[in-house]
C-alpha cells in the first residue's frame, strides 16, 4: 500500500480533499509527526520549497508531486533518484485572465474609469490589429493564444527552438528573440525560471518593441533585466508595465518598484493553483502510480520544466 | 450624380477620408452653407441628432445613413419617407473589449491593484465557471458571446421572440425575463432603445440573480429602473455595476451616480465609431445605392432598430 506524504501550508486542506477521492489503498499522512522524524513511504505531494526541505529525510521516495508550477527549488537539489510530476495543463484559464484582464484594464483605462468622478470621453484603446509576443508556448501559451485571436490579435511565440504551437500565428527561437520582439506592441512572459531563460528581457530587446508597448510578465522574474525595463518605463518608451513576479518576493513596501508610475504589480496572484486542480492532477497520477502507467507531467531535471 | 450631405461634428473628418476612397460620381458636401440653408441632394450621412436636426431642410432626400448604432432621434421624428441605414457589424469587438475588460477588472481586483502599494496575495475571482446572461442578441451579442465562450462562461440569451442566436447557448424570450436572469452571475445590457426594452432591469429582475453578480449595461440606459439598481448596489446584493449609458448625458459631476462606491461610469465610450469604420459601412451602401441595389444594415423605423 502506498504512503503518500502530504507537506507544506496546504497540506491539510490537500489532504481533506484527498480523502474524498476515495483513492485505492492510500496511506495518507499530513506532515512530518516532529522536527527530523523520518518519512518512510515512497510518495510526497506537496510545493516545492517545503519538499525540498525533506528530502533528506525521505530517503525511499520514488515519486513527488508538486503542487506548484514552479519547481527550482526541486531542480535545484542534488538529489534527482525519483520521478518528479508537475501540475501543467491548469493554469492556462488563469492566465489567459490575467493577461486579458490586464490588457484591456490598460487599453481601456479601466484604473482611471474606475476613480473617476467626471464624464471623461477621451478616446480609449483597442486590442483590434495589434501584436502580441508571448515567451512560452507551452499548455499556458496556447490557451493565453487562443484567447487573443479571440480578440483579434496577431499573435507571436517564443520557445526555445522555434517549433510551433497551437493558437500561434508564428514561433521564433530563443536565438531570434530580437526578431521576434521587433514591432510587437505586447510583450507577456510566461517562462519557467531555467539558466536558458535568465535576462531574455534586456535593453536591446525592449528597443525592438513598439513605442508605447505594454510588458506583462507573469512567469518568472529572471527572464527581466530590472535596471533596463525601469529606464524604459521612465523614459517612456514602454507605455506600461504589469509584474506578477518579481526578484524578491513578497516585495516589501516602500521598495521603489511600488513608486513607479507606469509599473503594476500583483504579487504573485496571476496564476493561483486552485486547490481542487492540484488534487485532480494527483489523483490522476496516482492511479497511474498503482497500476505501473507513464506518469503525467514528469519535469526534466536538466530542462528544469 | 448623389449629391452626399456629410452632417455633424465629425463631418469635416469622415469628408476626408471619403474624398480619399475614389467612390464613382459623388459630389459631396460638407455641412449646410449656412443656418436655415436648404440642402437639394438625396444622401445624407451623419448622427442621428444632427441629421434629424435637417430633415426639414432636406425635402428630396432618399437615403440617410447614421454613423451612430443608436438611432432614436431618427425614428422618433415624424417623416419617415426616406431609407435610413445604421451601423450594425462593427461595434463587437469594441463592446466584447468592453464587456470582457470590466469583468476580469472586477474579478481580478485590477483597479485595486493598480492603485496597491503593498504586497497582496488575497485570493481573485474568475470566469471560469460562471453564467452571463446578454440581453440583445444581434450581431454584437453574437460577438461579445463567442468571446465569453473563450473563457468558459456559460451564456445566456435575451431576445424579443426567444430566437436562437449564434455563440449563444441558450435564447429565452422578453416574457421569460425572470426564468433567463435566475442564477446570474453577470448581466450584459446591449439593448437599442425602444418601448419594448423600457424598464426590462427591475428590481423583480435583480432579485433573480446569483448574490454578488455584476451587472454591465452598454446599451441605451431606459432598459434599467435606477432607483431599484441603486437599492440593489446599496444592500450589496449586487457586487458592482458598470454602466457606460445614463438617462442624462453627460452626467453632471456631483450627480450622486459618482459618488456610489460600486457603480462604475464609462462615458458612453463602450463601442466608440471608428470614422474608418463608419466610412467602410458608408461606401458599401454607396455602391448598393449607385447601383439600385438593396442597401445593408436597414433600420425599421416602428422596431427601432
Amino acid at each position: 500500500m502506498p504512503k503518500v506524504l502530504v507537506a507544506g501550508a496546504d497540506g491539510p486542506l490537500i489532504g481533506e480533499q484527498l480523502r474524498r477521492c476515495n483513492l485505492p489503498e492510500l496511506e495518507l499522512q499530513v506532515g512530518l509527526a516532529g522536527a527530523g522524524a523520518p518519512f518512510s513511504g515512497d510518495v510526497i505531494l506537496g510545493d516545492p520549497a517545503s519538499v525540498s526541505a525533506l528530502l533528506d529525510q525521505c530517503q525511499s521516495i520514488r515519486w513527488v508531486q508538486s503542487t506548484w508550477a514552479g519547481v527550482t527549488p526541486l531542480v535545484q537539489h542534488s538529489r534527482r533518484n525519483y520521478v518528479l510530476t508537475g501540475v501543467k495543463g491548469i493554469f492556462g484559464q488563469a492566465m489567459a485572465e490575467f493577461v486579458l484582464g490586464w490588457l484591456l484594464a490598460l487599453e481601456r483605462r479601466i484604473p482611471d474609469r474606475a476613480q473617476g468622478q467626471r464624464w471623461d470621453q477621451r478616446a480609449d484603446g483597442t486590442l483590434l490589429g495589434k501584436t502580441i509576443g508571448l515567451m512560452g508556448t507551452g499548455s499556458i501559451g496556447s490557451h493565453v493564444a487562443r484567447v487573443c485571436k479571440g480578440f483579434g490579435l496577431s499573435v507571436r511565440g517564443l520557445n526555445s527552438s522555434g517549433t510551433a504551437a497551437e493558437g500561434v500565428d508564428h514561433c521564433y527561437s530563443a536565438a531570434q528573440r530580437l526578431e521576434f520582439a521587433q514591432g510587437l506592441d505586447y510583450l507577456v512572459g510566461l517562462l519557467p525560471a531555467t539558466p536558458a531563460t535568465d535576462n531574455l528581457v534586456d535593453g536591446a530587446l525592449l528597443e525592438r518593441l513598439n513605442s508605447g508597448a505594454i510588458y506583462i510578465n507573469a512567469g518568472r522574474a529572471n527572464c527581466t533585466v530590472d535596471a533596463d525595463l525601469f529606464r524604459a518605463l521612465q523614459t517612456g518608451s514602454l507605455r506600461a508595465a504589469v509584474l506578477d513576479v518579481t526578484t524578491q518576493e513578497p516585495l516589501p513596501a516602500g521598495h521603489p518598484m511600488w513608486q513607479l508610475e507606469n509599473l503594476y504589480l500583483s504579487s504573485h496572484t496571476a496564476a493561483p493553483t486552485g486547490i481542487e486542480a492540484v488534487v485532480d492532477v494527483f489523483c490522476d497520477n496516482y492511479r497511474r502510480y498503482t497500476r505501473d502507467e507513464p506518469l503525467r507531467h514528469i519535469i526534466d531535471f536538466d530542462r528544469g520544466y
